[in-house]
């Protein structure tokens, strides 16, 4: 009854606005580490501030802090600084990985450029965000955060083409890419606030639940058109080489000819012959949609039930309703 | 005259037998953590290996420890393993920065997938040796470390194509590159053997200015073909759009029309209009291998000069030995 209550009671701004000051901050101290830098790396606060619209992971890391009694504080800020600088160097060096432009035909000096350039402003996102975390002594738990991420896109671009991905094959990526992070932020977010230690892994389960939830309706999302990102055309995953979730149920129960479709954009890496239509038919007819978003509401069940568990305190209403927009965003 | 008996006495691989054991022990370390690692990432091991026979940063970093009075420890091995690893993992990333392969005709998805894997390796291997650094308490000066070499490799990348390069330029890029990671094996070298503040300082000077000279004879060394490094082909930097010292020199004595001829390989990118030989002479004619040469061993004297001012102690002539090695090699 509480759950449902909450529902209806907070919208994501409202969420957002009860850490507003905070994210200022955090925003400030970017602009400072980013006014700090030398002349080439001045692009790299353009990285960091063109992702300024979102700071998902920094406002649930100071949602947990004020949920685990925390006030507004200098260490909460600088811990909100560290996960999106983390978070935006992981984003700069998947553009490498991912580079369309290459393919469309840019003379290749400029790609080398380009690459060049994204390689070494990763690299320097994440020396900023180490130095950071050392100054607060955790840089060691933000050492193997960073060490999941990357092994989760190593494993994504070795499994690129790659038809025989399971269930268990893509949890464990959603937990490398995006989960392990979310779980840092639920964790850093209690320490910040002189939460004992039973208190941080709690939540930091929470929000590791908040994650995995994330993560699936993403891959899922991958499949839908979406107004506000029309630069991002749909069935991008599977156009990669990247089989995520959906296909995978999907093809659980497809005959071998609908099979051989999937298999054929992957081959081909393109939806000439196979038009994103059929697929998108076969994963809806199989319910790979479906399931894949009642997976999702498991994880984010589990993390409200964590959640509910707590006394009732600040905060509590936001973070049951942030497992709701995790689950229920279109976009 | 004591740096002159020096200079007679040892060889390369009399230097390197004084720390053969403890570059042993690096290499064990290494294979260690390559052991330990996820099974995607077994290639990365692989970086570290094929790179095995060099191990000059570590070699360095080992010597200054003995110089300092320090024995053979765990903490010295540790701290060679941290500076060939951060050393790997800018090789690596150099290999996106500078990829060939993505011209001469491989699909584009390969050239993804190796760009990928070159991003994600590179990573991997920067947060390996921060982890080490970490338990050894000196991730802050190793972090500072990378910093300047991405710094060092985003400032060169921003320059390439460009002509109006400086001496004081290209002394910044030596400084950044390879001095500052030299340095650092000088220091970390003092520190292993409890040597004081002022020695450790001492030291990283004499390593500053060894790298120095190294990366000057490497810029030299580029122009040159080499029989050992037969897929290395002679005047690449150019080709790839930088304008070293050797080329500064030239150019401060060049005429317009000479002048037009550099830039015609740096805007084309190859030497089909201007061959090589071309460029070699106008480099010679004006004496810029030589005015490089000659600024090298200044560097190399003065690092001559600081070792000079310790008492004669053990591996001395090993470290007199080793700034001959770097400016006198010729390949």
């Amino acid at each position: 009854m509480e759950i449902g209550r909450a529902r209806q009671l907070l919208t994501a701004d409202q969420i957002f606005d009860l850490v507003r000051e905070d994210l200022h901050g955090v925003e400030e101290a970017i602009g400072v580490e980013s006014a700090a830098s030398f002349e080439p790396a001045t692009p790299i606060s353009k990285c960091l501030e063109q992702n300024g619209g979102e700071r998902l992971r920094a406002a649930l890391l100071l949602l947990c802090a004020r949920f685990a009694g925390g006030g507004s504080s200098r260490m909460a800020i600088q811990m909100g600084v560290v996960v999106e600088m983390l978070y935006a160097a992981a984003l700069v060096h998947d553009d490498v990985i991912d580079v369309e432009n290459a393919r469309s035909g840019w003379p290749s000096a400029s790609v080398q450029w380009a690459n060049g350039n994204c390689v070494l402003r990763g690299d320097w996102l994440y020396l900023r965000a180490f130095r950071v975390a050392l100054q607060e002594s955790v840089l060691d738990r933000v050492i193997g955060v960073a060490q999941m991420m990357v092994m989760g896109e190593l494993i994504q671009l070795n499994r690129i083409g790659l038809i025989g991905i399971t269930e268990a094959d893509c949890m464990q990526l959603a937990d490398h890419k995006t989960a392990c992070l979310f779980a840092a932020c639920g964790k850093l977010g209690a320490m910040t606030a002189g939460a004992d230690a039973q208190e941080g892994e709690r939540l930091g389960e929470f929000a590791w639940n908040l994650g995995m939830a994330f993560q699936l309706i993403d891959d899922m999302l991958d499949f839908v058109s979406c107004e506000s990102t029309p630069d991002k055309p749909a069935g991008g995953d599977l156009k990669e080489g990247r089989v995520t979730l959906p296909i995978v149920y999907a093809l659980e129960q497809a005959s071998v000819s609908e099979r051989d479709l999937v298999a054929s954009v992957l081959r081909d890496r393109s939806y000439d012959a196979v038009p994103l239509a059929n697929v998108l038919a076969l994963v809806d007819g199989y319910g790979g949609m479906q399931r894949t978003r009642v997976r999702a509401r498991q994880f984010t069940d589990r993390a409200r039930q964590i959640v509910a568990e707590f006394p009732d305190r600040l905060c509590r209403r936001a973070l049951f309703t942030l497992t709701d927009l995790v689950t229920e965003r279109d976009c």
